[in-house]
């Protein structure tokens, strides 16, 4: 995302302005919900990024405020990467990805026991994901 | 999107692999929410999308199943192009991000008054908008 920023005031512009792209969503899937803190770990990702795009898109992130960067405590030469409360708040537009993409791709891995879950208690659920990464 | 599919069976990708970029969520928020059907008015939105990307995506979207593609019957030469049901049902994802949106850009035109509407009836608020763009 070189490309500069649309000030339409349109929020659908604001957000894809941030994470508009094939990898943003990708790369705050594994921080928000799967609890990926490092770099090494956030480039195995299953979806083979490269290490050019997920090092820029980390640095346009921490830019908006949806992560934070720090030093590993337990490894000073090692970043820990974090999700913000801004960034956690993207967990309702991923949820409404998964129905979506559960619901119309033959080859889903979404099982329907996750999709009941969500279905049961949506505010529940996403609470409970935004509350594992923010603590 | 040239970039191929990724089949890892992942809602977030498979998603992504439909709609991932900077435009695609412009154009479906333009014939979903806007109710603009014609190729030339698509290229007069806001952001000023080239005539290049927008024939691309069109073309993609068709192929997803998102949109349809029909002769205008009051006009034989100019096409209509149409949200199917698959591609309505990215409402809610566009109502997330449009809530997102407005809670964090300082230059939002979101007004209160819609932000309440979404709060008070977000079922009823997305069937409206789904109701008029399939009629």
């Amino acid at each position: 995302m070189t490309n500069k920023k649309r000030d339409t005031g349109c929020p659908i512009a604001y957000a894809l302005d941030i994470f508009g792209d094939r990898w943003s969503l990708i790369i705050i899937r594994d921080i928000l919900f799967r609890g990926v803190r490092t770099y090494g770990d956030l480039l195995k990702s299953d979806e083979g990024i490269a290490t050019n795009i997920l090092a820029s898109r980390l640095k346009e992130f921490e830019a908006s405020g949806i992560i934070s960067k720090s030093r590993d405590p337990n490894n000073r030469r090692q970043f820990i990467y974090r999700i913000t409360p801004k960034g956690a708040e993207l967990a309702p537009i991923l949820v409404e990805m998964v129905q979506w993409s559960a619901k119309y791709d033959d080859n889903t891995l979404v099982g329907e026991a996750l999709l009941q879950q969500i279905e049961q208690d949506r505010e529940g659920f996403i609470q409970k994901i935004q509350q594992k990464a923010l603590e």
